[in-house]
């Protein structure tokens, strides 16, 4: 378990042997069923997360409607906002399948920037690596409309389509499961 | 001119005079006329921009029309993807009023990181915090009509409504000016 984040981190920033030993020999994984909520309204997110097998879920519940923003697969951090704000948080995380995760609370995580000074930058690079996704995002959901926003999952992100049940799908993309399904159709009779 | 912008770093890190002053004799400053484009589409950016006066636009052209997608005003910085990316931008950054504006490029800004290491952290913390405020602008276009959008904007960002002409804020809410007038009336009429 520990040499998938170990592997991740050295994309970004070489560890030495003795770094790379600080970080395995950190307790940092929890196991967590299909289902179980990781962060709810109005709760304080006290850690962020990077999954190391499974996916979350993230969504607000408005008008009583579950309403899904967005889906994190392995190898990809969760630094939910309230965590950084200090507020109550407006949206729940829930683990879409069973889940492996490593968890960082913000003690642990200053003290092992003092160990290895280099994770400094390792978080600095992937903020703005994540910014520009985010605004990328913003800018195509903005820009496209639910069939553009379908075939733009089918490029670039296959793996929505292929772990993520439809009617949770449809929710992301901002339509009915109804529409979701003629676009598919639309999209197999070309 | 150089004052606005070391006050605004000082927010998040102490400069000391002798960095203050190594800011102050850059020659940073840049004056653009309103509508004078500052990145077009299929253009590499090779700058990044701090505003100092003035309100910039960002938008994409699809099927032939202006979609727009963000505006930003003084204080804030712009980052164009293509400047992190090295692709040609797939948008547009124009300026919306005559603008004073900071630009620095790559070769620049690591030199003046070498001069002052703490603006590393400085940098480290705004993408922190932009990542945070696209993060909940994404989840908050998607969860919202449009009459939700707009008075999030009369809420949360004033000057949206004070400085940008109609035909341009309904474009950004994703809407025609004809429905931006019906939902000003029927908030107006309560």
């Amino acid at each position: 378990m520990d040499s998938s984040i170990i592997d991740y981190i050295s994309q970004f920033v070489k560890l030495t042997d003795d770094e790379a030993e600080i970080l395995s020999s950190q307790n940092l994984f929890r196991q967590y069923e299909k289902n179980e909520i990781l962060l709810a309204e109005g709760k304080y997110a006290k850690v962020c997360y990077f999954i190391i097998k499974g996916c979350v879920r993230s969504y607000y519940i408005k008008d009583g409607e579950e309403r899904n923003t967005d889906f994190f697969f392995e190898n990809q951090t969760i630094r939910p906002v309230s965590y950084q704000t200090k507020q109550p948080s407006e949206y729940y995380l829930s683990c879409l399948e069973e889940c492996i995760v490593a968890i960082g609370d913000e003690a642990r995580n200053r003290k092992l920037v003092e160990q290895i000074p280099k994770l400094f930058s390792l978080v600095a690079k992937m903020n703005e690596e994540l910014l520009l996704q985010k605004q990328l995002e913003l800018d195509h959901f903005k820009n496209n409309n639910p069939e553009e926003r379908y075939l733009n999952l089918l490029e670039n992100k296959p793996e929505f389509l292929d772990r993520i049940p439809l009617y949770h799908l449809a929710s992301y993309l901002g339509i009915t499961q109804v529409s979701l399904s003629r676009i598919r159709s639309r999209i197999l009779n070309r």
